[in-house]
């Protein structure tokens, strides 16, 4: 692991990542003399989330990671004695700076595979001291990045095999790392991509991107660009002037739309022109900035037709409001006339994406048959997962010195079943 | 800022936490020549969150010290060039390689004030291509901060200024310093104290916390204490046998409660014993471990008694199943009895604090006029906040070179007013 490319997970590792009762029951311990006593916890959660029938494990990457760099530095050790008691035996404090966690024993179930109610994700096992202290950090590390694989997997299975979905929600994270975590693990749960770069450098995710309004809205159309000239897809022949070009056709498609030529925003065309320069060989159009069928569209259209004469095809199309069902539908039916119309045949399969709040029950409309929608991006509902915002696992003491721990308490629920765990998947002759 | 000290600050600062298309347009403006063209724009969300009439505005200290720490290293311009057309010219990286926000300038709501829909938390200005890469770092910092901020304010209007709230929801957070940012700003919003220790470390917010099941059920009742002695709190006289007094204590309590002296759990007792062994002036019990008036109770009392004849005051219990207000009332009425019983009369304010999935309904219950609880730990209602768990910020360009701009879409809400922004309060005649 490089430190350096990785700072995120050198926060990660911070052993203070903790509640300060771990702190306060590790002095308990010590001045019990029960520090070095063998304890097992067993990391599970009690319900599936989202009222579904499975959850995936997720995290140990991160907690193998955590687990490996744990050792409390001065630092660490000097903000615990200004928080606990001033008369603490400086004993304690020099057992901490020595704490590592090379005793203890992790068995997980790996990542991503299945998990269910009850059964451990991870049974830790090693000095009571150290064991309970890493109590905060697993929850925290497994809890969140299960769940959003959870979730992103339940996407997956409403979006079937062949949609491409796209992670995009960076902007609605608890913070950076929230973001970093939710990019992770939204792609281990079966999507695609994510737009989110620092999860491309440090995590290896697929990234993908489009344009966004803001981009579009900030040409007028009276720029001047320094170099308009483009030069063939066969690296061959002059330069061309893709603005003229784009002028030329959009006058062609109008015609053919029925629209006059005045209709679309000459600083939306001067925006994609500006795009087409940039990403001649994956020009995408953000088509909703002004009006999808007077604007977007048909601005679209007329500078993928010049890049298309220049030997070069546009890739993608974007929604990010209205109906998008409606809307990929009708532009699939405008790109079909159209590619006949001017023999652009490649122009029948530029890929529509749609955005814009997509949960579960308008991923479902999306990816009904016959929908011409291929790339999903989906930001808030996959990253917050706004039906149910926490999966609840839970770190339980069930064995110290190899006899068996439970706790009643007032709510049946949250009783304990003592002793270590083996789990076993029972499959009947049926099962394929 | 000592970096040292904050590597998640660190995390926080890499210009790669954003969303690709952000780069891509980069390369879009550059290309246009228009990566110079001064900019403007605004970040605000729409509605208010909860369904309530206010937001807090948060997450200022954050953006500013991403702002000032903006550089694109070579590995970061090195994986932008892997993931950007091969042909893109190298000019394109050299000016990214020169990027800092030295010409960017910020207006913005003060930390903590508070916002309204519409009404820019941030406005934004400064060399386009620049502001523009900022977007998805500066909505990632400011949209959670402020939901959780707002979330803990409104928790606070309903707990009311007396109740000591314990924000303790790391476990439940998105990562690590999703975790952190809960903490941070939750105090913000209104919250005393957190569980987060690197909270405490890295961000000054006052950290608390009692003690967990597995404390209490790790220990049998059978362990031996290298040192059972406790000296008294004056400091004069000799050690006494803490587990000794307690057992005697426990006699008393449980002839006055009506209680057999072999019902309450001799290893709850052992493990409150090693916690006032360990925290003579800071003694505070669990006590639903097992039954909490059966069991956690006497035992409490008995340990607490007996630390009083030593002359030290016990500080805290907790709850954290059941009927928490109805078990609070109970409590604080053994308290009275028990003072007046054994002339104890500090043992009727002892605090006792409560959590378990606490929301603003239970909330609302358990600050009702009459309630006997002092302190509310909550953890997942706070940090992931379940009833709304995105602000939905947003960030737009409202003016480029001076000009307005704006967007229209397919959905009338999501059109921008154009033009910069200036917010006025008026106050009637009336106003307080």
């Amino acid at each position: 692991m490089a430190a350096e490319q990785d700072p995120e997970g050198r926060a990660a590792a911070r052993p203070l990542l903790t509640d300060l009762y771990q702190a306060t029951m590790a002095l308990g311990y010590w001045r019990a003399g029960r520090a070095r006593d063998a304890a097992e916890f067993e990391l599970f959660f009690r319900r599936c989330p989202f009222g579904g029938a499975f959850a995936l494990a997720a995290g140990l990457r991160d907690c193998v990671r955590f687990l490996r760099a744990f050792r409390l530095r001065d630092a660490d050790v000097q903000f615990l004695a200004s928080v606990l008691p001033p008369d603490t035996d400086p004993a304690f404090f020099e057992h901490l700076r020595a704490l590592d966690c090379s005793e203890v024993t992790v068995r997980a179930l790996p990542e991503g595979s299945l998990a269910f109610p009850g059964v451990p994700l991870l049974q830790v096992s090693g000095p009571l001291l150290v064991v309970q202290l890493l109590e905060t950090p697993l929850l925290c590390l497994v809890s969140y990045a299960s769940l959003v694989a959870t979730n992103a997997a339940r996407l997956r299975l409403i979006a079937g095999p062949e949609k491409r979905l796209l992670e995009m929600g960076l902007r609605r994270a608890q913070g950076p790392d929230g973001g970093l975590t939710a990019s992770t693990y939204s792609y281990l749960g079966g999507f695609d991509s994510s737009s989110n770069v620092l999860a491309g450098q440090l995590r290896g995710v697929p990234v993908a991107g489009t344009l966004a309004h803001s981009f579009v809205t900030s040409f007028s159309g009276s720029e001047l660009p320094p170099d308009p000239m483009l030069v063939p897809a066969a690296g061959e022949g002059p330069g061309v002037d893709l603005a003229a070009k784009a002028q030329v056709w959009l006058e062609r498609v109008c015609a053919h739309l029925g629209l006059g030529v005045q209709e679309p925003h000459p600083g939306e065309r001067a925006a994609f022109v500006a795009y087409a320069l940039a990403f001649p060989r994956a020009f995408q159009g953000l088509l909703d900035s002004y009006s999808v069928r007077r604007s977007g569209l048909p601005n679209f259209l007329a500078v993928s037709l010049a890049l298309g004469e220049l030997g070069y095809r546009a890739v993608g199309v974007r929604l990010d409001s209205g109906d998008l069902l409606q809307q990929a539908q009708e532009i699939r039916q405008v790109f079909r006339t159209i590619a006949a119309q001017f023999q652009v045949p490649w122009l029948e399969s530029v890929s529509i994406a749609v955005s814009n709040n997509i949960d579960e029950e308008a991923l479902m409309q999306l990816a009904q048959e016959g929908s011409e929608v291929n790339v999903i991006g989906i930001g808030t509902s996959v990253v917050t997962c706004p039906q149910q915002p926490s999966l609840g696992c839970v770190y339980k003491l069930v064995a110290v010195g190899g006899q068996p721990r439970m706790k009643l308490t007032e709510d049946p629920e949250k009783q304990t079943l003592p002793g270590s765990k083996a789990a076993f998947r029972l499959l009947g002759s049926d099962a394929v």
